[in-house]
């Protein structure tokens, strides 16, 4: 796969096809900033979590910043790219729920901050709001136009 | 992390965190079937290929059925839990299609197929339709109710 693939999904796969990037994405979302909350969290080695939030630096999904405290810490932000890694991680969440619990399992639930409601199931739709199937769509390789 | 992570994104990156795992659902989304096929898109060594695959298929995201050609070969079809992975792959696409192309370089595009029209950038949404940002949400981790 060269890293100059013609395709979305490869090139998002480069960066994000690794558990530990995931995880560290996650937790950004979830408020945590600092390298020991993310040790704490995840449980990794610190060299594993440092390679890894060096390359969410590097690849533009964290950025590094004095704390908001005023300690001379740092901590790791989402940036815009990052922050746009939302839909990627509902939908991870929404698969995990439905298709990696026995029924009845507890889980951690994803909630719209207002109402308390659980966040609806995510799918893509048409314009219209028509729910599109994997079957409705089709990939357009480059040379086919 | 241990398997029985109360996270749902945890869960679901056992088996997905990971790019080999990825590329070859995106492929199977596609249209591809088989072992020599799969290989000839990922270019990747048979070795790994076949542990993936062996790793899908006792996921429960691929089935392995004979060809529908009447062949002695097999042939790797999504489930009905690989089927529900195709929020995941356009959440990727689209992340990917966005952040990690330079403005106008080309590539793969995702359409429905009635219309040719590519599919729309899909977010999460309350049941009224309202984009949902991560800011207007929560996650509710199991000690918190």
């Amino acid at each position: 796969m060269p890293s100059s693939s013609p395709c979305p999904v490869a090139r998002a796969t480069e960066l994000l096809g690794d558990r530990w990037i995931l995880l560290i994405v996650r937790d950004a979302f979830d408020g945590v900033h600092r390298f020991s909350d993310f040790q704490r969290s995840l449980g990794v080695a610190r060299n594993i979590l440092s390679e890894r939030l060096r390359r969410l630096v590097d690849g533009g999904v964290l950025a590094l910043q004095p704390a908001a405290d005023g300690t001379s810490y740092q901590q790791y932000v989402l940036t815009e790219a990052g922050t746009a890694l939302f839909p990627v991680v509902v939908a991870l969440r929404q698969w995990g729920q439905a298709q990696r619990f026995t029924p009845g399992e507890p889980h951690s639930r994803l909630v719209e901050r207002n109402s308390g409601r659980e966040l609806p199931y995510m799918q893509p739709r048409t314009t219209k709001g028509r729910v599109l199937e994997a079957a409705d769509t089709l990939v357009l390789k480059l040379d086919q136009g």
